[in-house]
């Protein structure tokens, strides 16, 4: 077993050198916080990663969950963690203080959700899931659904789920048909099922607290008509006593991985007696959705650099342990053989984890620094920004995760395929990233067609504008100069190859503009990885002129810089020559020479 | 459950239209044979995979295979199939006559395996090792061996396997400790252990012939002091009855995928008593077992190829059935849904699969018309090429093969994920595809640090005339002109990259010359496939114009040929700035900053 699965070093540097948080405790709203109570708190994370999560991680793969007879089992640390969480205050953390929370800066809640999650995967997403659940309740929701669900839920006492996917409608949520029928009480009738809901029910927890999307009779059709619902496995009733609300489990979805995490197929309304409550106003419950469901999406992306963590870690342990082979080169049959560490196709492979890692990373602290800027009151662009990196954080990190664990799996040889090492879980947990919370092709389509050419390209140019702000600022290093110049050209190609796809846009070609939206997701990654790594190169020159006293931490992350600009960067030119080029390979008509 | 696995209508035309088969039965050796014979072996392939292949696949991964008081179990149709095989004298079909042979073309042995493989890949392991290990014993043992052991092996009796892998000998098999001791016999005393011994033991089968990789005491160190012997679970006594050869299963590795196929850790001469039979002259043992590992590498590739079609077929049905969402830029809510072949994204996925299924299949179909060549004794031009060939058609159907399964997997979304559908399976099956037979790392060096130098480079030279005869062919057709052009770009470049490579190795920097050999492999599998892409257009192309009848299939060629080289082929870009640069990034020192 791997004996480390997140750095701390690396957690550190990028909270304080790359990302600053210190500055956000200038600001009214964090003025709480201290470096001291951050350090306190990343520590701590650590200790319950070792003592509650870690440990658990191959146990709940192995184990899995169980259904029967309607009932839902899952490993009894899941409840433990998820209540322990609620203690701790960590499901309410973020949120303000007069919400009850700790107004606990974003960037050092995504610190620890990091931890957790490279220390469990499967286990942390019940967590996840609630603080998401009942941060909606509070946005939206009246004071009663605050008062009789979201307060145990924030406690860690009650389950909380988003309830979207029908058999008919997953990436598509506009077919919806789960039915809401007004009451004469206020509340409504529903009726439908829902598929693929993760955490949807487990025998020990007392409630769980279904999210849910329906459509009320006489709404109009489309996204337009959908409105959200709470809809508990057990509602309050007035006197506070608990009934049953008639949501049952029809099933559980067998995975490849995540194994500990259950997947459910829920039915509600069979009896005719399921009740639901509305949240916010009727047929705005998209719009009301889209915040747990960015929040989730960003999650997500963390979940895929947290899994590729674990995996770097586990496969450089490996590396530094297992003798194979001579040194590049050597004839010499007495030579003893040397870890494998010391062949440059390992440490390539090593590298490309690192980079990936450490990138997605810094991508997710620039992201969440965006959110406590806002939340301080620093205003629009920092929204506009987040909401046009959110797509490109959700993809990258689980696209290059994947191919990160692979890259760790492949060091091990034989022995990664097999279930001693950690690896090959971590290679089939991290499989599901790039399809929950929207697929990569929604994600693209929601970068290039949405997020790109909204307020006639503002986001798309303040993106450009922070990359060359960055640009600028390494200037100052020599040693940073020649990958500066190499990020300024793809971003140069950035503006071109978007000013060549929204024309297609502006001339009404809608097909041939989203066709390969796939391709730019995949560009716009690779930049602004590159861009994170430049900054990230700026705080390590920095350091290192200052005579810190890591050298070595520093000139590695000079190094990956490298590694990044060398290998990974040089990907974004294959892509703008299909981006740049004029015909249409994949448009309708093709699909009849798919045979 | 997805009903097509492999296309017949593909095989036929790579057979006869691309790589002109027919030809083959011009030549004495192969003059028994007519395309007729050829269809209907390939329909008889056909009917055995529905029958008795593709309906366990699913099942023999849900069972795995067991150990339980030193006994493996697998499931019972293994043992049908390996003995259905033998009857029908597929495991020795392209023996020559005299050694009572069918004198089948590689090509066609090809086919059919692909056909099986595609429809149970665990399965199908056990014939392959078999066919491989009996051969071994035919081409370098005495006819002591032949008869007592090969015989039942091409009967499909006896189980075959090679012995080579040691707990601290993978990659590298010059470390290998295991003991052989002459005996007063001629025989050998055999003590030692191997790890990884595919389908190396289990109940049903009267016998498990195991060719082992040992070193007899006195020999010199390294790979030069390595014989093979034939060490059977059971042996043949001089009265022809079987004896107990103490080798026993110490255990199985548990895997990720493949699991109806047994991975076992075999200990020999525990008790003393273990017998092996010298094959061929002492000392010279990796030489031949290179003739099965060479093969087996070419089988590997075919099975990456082989589960990424049956991935490509079931994701193509599920995306042809699967409504969800609506056309491109529709805003129409009262619109129904479209299946998602209807979405440009999946299209892409769809497209990037055939590309590569076909692509492989070709470039399989290419290697084996050279084996073919050689048997027929047309000579030395086609043995290099194949040679050189050997670690490409290994590693690009492997590597890009997970590509392909895991674009199939994101078809399905959530389902893709579930073990509902085969597509999690055949993600888990293909990931070992990569580590069997020389990992990618392996076959890189294999291939820049061997085959591209060896003979003063003449290998290198004669692959880049074969495809610029393909691309001078190709330019006969005006549709094909800008893709022959793009190839013989990549071909110059293939030139440039090669010779300041070479240039590093000329000047004895070991290390940096084959610190990048992956992407160098990469790069050589982009080309190549491109060529037969080519070749396949060429043929298409040919075909239409001759009015064939069916237009839609060679239409689909090109248009899958036009996906590739707008898509897979400008891969290659990124990787020459790679590789042409000067900078080393991955050298022994920088192994430190791996933090």
């Amino acid at each position: 077993m791997a004996r480390k699965y997140a750095s701390l070093d690396n957690l550190k540097f990028l909270l304080y050198d790359v990302h600053n948080i210190e500055e956000l405790f200038d600001y009214e709203y964090f003025k709480e916080f201290t470096s001291a109570t951050i350090d306190m708190m990343l520590d701590a994370s650590i200790d319950f990663s070792n003592r509650e999560l870690f440990p658990f991680l191959s146990e709940m793969d192995r184990r899995g969950v169980a259904f029967e007879d309607g009932r839902v089992t899952v490993h009894p640390q899941i409840y433990n963690v998820l209540r322990k969480l609620g203690e701790s205050d960590w499901i309410n953390a973020t949120r303000s203080f007069e919400s009850g929370g700790m107004q606990l800066p974003q960037m050092m809640h995504y610190a620890t959700e990091f931890i957790y999650t490279a220390a469990n995967n499967p286990a942390i997403g019940y967590a996840m899931l609630t603080a998401g659940a009942s941060k909606l309740i509070y946005s939206f929701g009246n004071d009663e659904l605050k008062m009789n669900y979201a307060t145990n839920m924030l406690a860690g006492k009650w389950q909380g789920t988003m309830a979207m996917t029908e058999p008919q409608a997953g990436s598509s949520l506009s077919y919806i048909t789960t039915r809401a029928q007004h009451k004469s009480d206020g509340t409504y009738k529903i009726t439908g099922q829902k598929i693929f809901i993760s955490g949807g029910d487990y025998e020990g927890i007392d409630n769980i607290v279904h999210l849910v999307l329906a459509r009320i009779d006489g709404s109009p059709k489309g996204t337009k008509g959908i409105s959200l619902f709470v809809v508990p496995k057990m509602r309050v009733e007035r006197d506070g006593n608990l009934a049953d609300n008639d949501v049952i489990t029809a099933g559980i979805f067998e995975k490849m991985g995540q194994h500990g995490y259950v997947t459910t197929h829920l039915v509600m309304g069979e009896q005719d007696n399921c009740v639901g409550y509305l949240v916010g106003e009727e047929n705005n419950g998209l719009a009301y959705m889209f915040q747990m469901m960015n929040a989730a999406r960003i999650g997500v992306g963390l979940m895929g650099a947290a899994i590729a963590s674990a995996a770097y870690y586990a496969s450089l342990e490996y590396a530094q342990e297992r003798p194979q082979g001579r040194h590049a080169g050597s004839k010499n049959r007495d030579e003893k053989q040397v870890t494998i560490i010391h062949h440059a196709d390992v440490r390539r492979m090593l590298f490309l984890q690192k980079a990936v890692v450490e990138g997605s990373l810094s991508l997710i602290m620039e992201c969440a620094k965006y959110m406590d800027l806002s939340a301080a009151g620093k205003g629009e662009k920092y929204e506009l920004l987040l909401d046009l990196l959110t797509p490109i954080v959700k993809t990258y990190p689980t696209e290059m995760g994947i191919v990160s664990v692979s890259n760790g799996l492949q060091c091990l040889g034989g022995y990664g395929y097999c279930v001693d090492f950690p690896l090959e879980q971590l290679y089939r947990d991290i499989r599901i990233a790039t399809i929950y919370e929207g697929t990569t092709g929604i994600q693209s389509i929601d970068l290039l067609g949405r997020k790109m050419i909204m307020n006639d390209g503002r986001s798309a140019k303040l993106l450009a504008q922070a990359i060359s702000t960055t640009i600028q600022e390494s200037a100052a290093f020599e040693r940073l100069k020649p990958d500066a110049k190499l990020l300024e050209e793809v971003v140069v190609s950035y503006k071109i190859v978007l000013k060549k796809l929204v024309s297609k846009a502006v001339s009404g070609r809608t097909e041939s503009f989203l066709a390969d939206a796939n391709l730019f997701m995949e560009f716009c990654g690779l930049m602004v990885i590159g861009w994170q790594w430049l900054k990230q190169g700026i705080s390590a020159c920095k350091l290192l002129e200052k005579n810190a006293e890591n050298v070595l931490f520093y000139e590695s992350k000079i190094r990956t810089l490298r590694y990044y600009f060398s290998y990974e960067l040089p990907k974004t030119q294959g892509l703008i020559t299909r981006l740049l080029d004029n015909e249409d390979i994949t448009l309708k008509e093709e699909k009849e020479y798919l045979i």
